[in-house]
């Protein structure tokens, strides 16, 4: 099965071509301009590859209400242009393939309960922590939309004892988001996260952030597993500091044998930094999969 | 279709006879007492009724997992003589028909989404708020579980600014229970809230923490519909209150028209106090359904 993935970011996009085992054969990536240049760029790079379906992971907020006028679309985003594109639909016409279309991070969620750290599990969380903090949800054998789409980067976080800044969310000051996204960091200590030491303060705060939201995010959800991506996550230090934090809020009261084993159940991206393209391509099947049935 | 229904919670067991449309024709409660002799007494009002099959909303936590050798057991409850009791088992025994089970609050959840005021919406989050706080999870047309099940009710909030009570959990002191169920709020003033003003200070500390934790269920989630109930809830002052904060909370981030009318989007159950025992009946019918199938 010749499966086209794109991993739509805001800064970058990135396109492979993948088979139904999640292997990539092949990939471009260039970086996020006007929408209609970026599309047809993504678009010729399918072309000639015999694709029988695509599989779009992209930034949002999106429409992914399949009953609904502007399914597919980019919605409210702030970035120039892409507010309101019809993206999947563009790539559609272009490519007049079957096509499965989530966010980066459901996307992300998916291929790694398909074929990376959460495989064979029916349920997992995704977080990517980078310029921004976004969270997909994988639950109940499927990817959770609702009145849109999962926005867990922006969850409300009790504030750690010894921090006083003030956040750096647009919209909520001091939620997730305001307070551990790579932005957020730099800010409140002047300087990005790559260059402070492993012992820096910062990580005990930033562990704390996550910790809240992921404690949080087990109470409501109870998930099979936790997975923490994105370009902060490189911190390895970040891990043993999240989950003796984690443990420590959950105090024994979620009584699973999971629960006991957190090096094994809050982890790294089984796959990588290709969680998201490779995730796109498990879309891809997926869509496939809905034609022929 | 005659389905038998059960909503058993620590104080009281309510069973009751069920239809496909969710009308219940007859019904009994008694209180909680061991299991052994409460589970027989349920089964006993079965025996003559005719029940094709059974629904059960249990109070928790309960294995859920069909394929643990102890599914349909409550598990770790500090109630005398449940812990580790196969409820399920012994009522499946008894009565000899299908049976669907899961928490109180995700049966309450399911009538909601089934017959109440999530009808025809594919999610929806049902809290209820009384002696504890219990929140059940409806997303992708599911009831959600994961690990064990959702255990909303402890999520972590961040304090109101004029509140100094410590928190009545024993496990997280302070989370959403330990703040807000009823047993808080008689903690924090020294009086039951039935008997405190529609005006008096508990009712903005009240909404506040139950807006903290809707706002992070939305913001995971984006669930269609929010569902209070629960004795506290009926303080009908709560509800406007409790909007205004989310509102506050969310300051405009989630872009969804729902969330522009959240007088209809943060209601009151649409089945009333019948929602738990309705919503065994949608259990009751499901895997009536199953059985079919």
């Amino acid at each position: 099965m010749i499966i086209g993935a794109i991993e739509a970011g805001g800064t970058k996009f990135v396109c492979g071509i993948g088979n139904e085992h999640g292997e990539i054969s092949d990939r471009i990536s260039f970086p996020t301009e006007e929408p209609g240049k970026t599309t047809q760029k993504a678009a010729d790079y399918f072309k000639d590859k015999g694709i029988e379906a695509l599989g779009v992971g992209s930034f949002g907020p999106l429409d992914l209400d399949t009953s609904s006028a502007t399914y597919g679309h980019v919605t409210t985003t702030p970035k120039p242009g892409w507010a309101n594109y019809d993206l999947l639909g563009h790539l559609k016409k272009e490519l007049n393939v079957p096509a499965g279309f989530d966010t980066d991070v459901n996307a992300a969620a998916f291929g790694e309960a398909r074929w990376g750290a959460a495989q064979g599990l029916d349920s997992c969380l995704y977080y990517t922590v980078g310029t921004g903090i976004g969270v997909g949800v994988y639950a109940g054998g499927r990817l959770i939309h609702g009145l849109i789409h999962p926005e867990g980067g922006h969850v409300l976080v009790r504030r750690h004892p010894d921090d006083t800044f003030a956040g750096a969310c647009p919209y909520h000051g001091d939620c997730l988001e305001g307070m551990a996204a790579g932005p957020a960091i730099a800010k409140r200590w002047g300087q990005s996260g790559d260059s402070l030491s492993e012992d820096h303060p910062a990580w005990d705060i930033e562990a704390h952030y996550l910790a809240e939201a992921i404690t949080g995010a087990i109470l409501l959800l109870s998930p099979k597993k936790i997975i923490l991506g994105g370009g902060v996550m490189y911190q390895n230090q970040l891990f043993p500091l999240i989950r003796q934090k984690v443990a420590k809020n959950l105090n024994g009261y979620v009584a699973s044998s999971a629960l006991d084993d957190l090096d094994r159940y809050i982890v790294p991206p089984g796959l990588g930094d290709n969680a998201g393209l490779v995730g796109s391509v498990a879309l891809g099947v997926e869509a496939a999969g809905r034609l022929r049935a």
